[in-house]
């Protein structure tokens, strides 16, 4: 039964990146693709229909762990889904929610079983299991699922790491058993990711991956990364582990990254990212343009008449003068999360389409190294 | 010299509730119209391209005191005025800063030169006089200004009230003089408006509108009103004032109202209204449709996939559930405020379009009829 239909359309010789269409139940997605985080059914500050018709956003990923503590699985069922609750009509894939207890919830507790948390909202206490993390996300109607796995810091000890790891791999086999029971009853509408864990050591890393290409999944995610350790090792680690995976199913890079790094991840084989980045720093006044970053806060702005990124085309930057986005984050205006957020992402969207076409075209290297030469702070 | 052009285009027989055209440089403006605010440069909440084209709003006001603050005139004159700054391309009317000064600054101090007192941001010690209230609002660019005014509290004793609007009536003598100078040199598109005041006296009212006549305005702002008296009293002090107005000549309560009240003036004679409620009200949950108020964080509208408000055609209710906005209040999402305060505008603005159509289609009697048997709290 195949639920996710990857076609790969283009390899760059030089680095092995990959331009691709992922089929989903929810329309065709073009990879590499970025994905904007929609943590509680909602891309905070930007309407679906911006996102639709403004950035042309094909996939976007929601919180398990956030939509299951409110307004909670049973309610998204009712409406059809996280699909018909936000009426997002295109694909959307979850997170298991390990990262989420990991890094929001109280008082966690992980035992062979699942994890036990208390919610970061009232203090009430839950267990997630393999199993009911499967069960919260079919609530959901993901189009892609993730696999309840379990994050560690870093740096993590050797063994801490191991232990981590084996546990990662047992909790994702419970999770593919009972998403392949679920699914014999189920229209192949969601596919399933198991995720390789292994901290930043190369032996747990292979050990992983190895265990987890047994299950046979559609995709494979990369987890772990973006937990405090240098760039460099998040990008080793990436190396590593796509050269084990499949060539031919596509490979998801959980939490990464600045703009700047977008291609350098594309360049390891990497198909499909997400982060808060974008979204997050645009609300709190950093916006990245093709000239580097712009704190809009700084005195040089109050005055500046010009659009935020002169080659950018999106609505805040085809119509209002960093004066005016300036004003309103002063302001503490709302308009101005909604214009950043729109800005951000289409930046951020904008070097996706412009990677996926150099990979077609096979002018990936001289993109990679044009993006590398750009200037980090704006003039 | 004309600025304004009024065109009175049919007059209920039986209320004489007007239909007309506003003629500014920035367009022809729709009357009775409903002015949404834009206190600092941003209808809160909602980008310009929607209120254009979700909500065809033909006319925002601009708070002087607010924009006087930050960024300040000059700021916003280097732009080409508030027009130019906040890339709004139709007709702004902006207030005298004489109700923000009342009600928001510290330690004012009125004189007969103007009126002194301190930002609400900073403590900074500014001062107010007719003459520099005009240089401000035509740094701004505004297509109607208003006259600074003093505004008292209610209730006020008769010797507070009539002292406060001879107070007003010299103001407004000065703004005028001061206006018609500047005006020898510029395009005749800016035209100012006085307002009348005296608090809840039949006499004041009556002097004030006398006095303020002989100024031959282009329009008459009713103001002092919304102050904390009863409806009724707003009523009456509206129905006595506009019998006073010139009848070719718009006229503008300032300040209301509640969406039911809207009819009640536009009866009374009036043109021209603003009121914070729809804006704020949006962001505080409050939401208002054709069958009442929806107060969104009531738990029965939990589950409740009906829309807002069925006989609306606005993109929330086009596309949203009252369950998913319910979900976006609770989790203080950003979406909530741009969703809700779409709709209350579209509320609004639906509700002065129907009582302009049913004006110009001698059904108003009906209309008001209609309007006031309409339930209060939504089922």
């Amino acid at each position: 039964m195949q639920t996710l239909r990857f076609e790969i359309e283009a390899v760059c010789p030089q680095t092995g990146a990959r331009a691709g269409r992922l089929h989903t139940a929810h329309g065709i997605v073009e990879t590499p693709v970025f994905m904007p985080v929609g943590t509680q059914g909602t891309v905070k500050g930007l309407p679906q229909r911006d996102l639709i018709s403004d950035l042309d956003a094909r996939i976007i990923l929601g919180n398990t762990y956030h939509l299951f503590l409110r307004p909670g699985p049973q309610l998204i069922e009712k409406f059809g889904g996280l699909h018909g609750f936000m009426q997002w009509p295109r694909a959307i894939l979850t997170d298991s929610g390990g990262f989420q207890v990991w890094s929001l919830s109280q008082l966690r507790k992980v035992t062979a079983e699942g994890v036990v948390f208390r919610s970061h909202l009232n203090g009430d206490q839950h267990l997630f299991t393999p199993e009911s993390v499967v069960d919260v996300q079919l609530s959901l109607g993901s189009d892609i699922q993730m696999a309840l796995d379990e994050c560690v810091e870093y740096p993590a000890g050797h063994e801490r790491a191991k232990a981590s790891m084996d546990l990662t791999v047992r909790w994702a086999r419970r999770a593919f058993e009972h998403y392949r029971e679920r699914m014999k009853s189920r229209e192949p509408r969601h596919t399933l990711f198991p995720i390789v864990q292994g901290s930043m050591y190369e032996d747990l890393r292979r050990r992983c991956a190895g265990e987890l290409l047994a299950l046979e999944a559609e995709g494979y995610a990369i987890g772990g990364l973006s937990v405090g350790e240098p760039r460099t090792l998040s990008l080793e680690m990436t190396e590593l582990v796509t050269g084990l995976l499949p060539k031919d199913h596509p490979r998801y890079v959980m939490g990464v990254g600045q703009p700047e790094e977008l291609p350098e991840y594309v360049a390891q084989g990497v198909d499909m990212m997400d982060c808060v980045m974008p979204t997050r720093n645009a609300r709190n006044g950093c916006l990245f343009t093709t000239q580097g970053k712009v704190l809009i806060k700084q005195a040089r702005y109050r005055d500046d008449p010009r659009p935020l990124d002169e080659n950018c085309v999106c609505y805040t930057c085809r119509t209002f003068s960093r004066a005016y986005l300036r004003h309103l984050f002063t302001a503490g205006e709302i308009l101005f999360s909604t214009l950043a957020t729109l800005h951000n992402l289409a930046h951020y969207l904008d070097i996706m389409r412009q990677m996926r076409k150099a990979i077609l075209f096979g002018s990936f290297p001289e993109f990679l190294r044009a993006i590398r030469s750009r200037p980090a702070v704006a003039e």
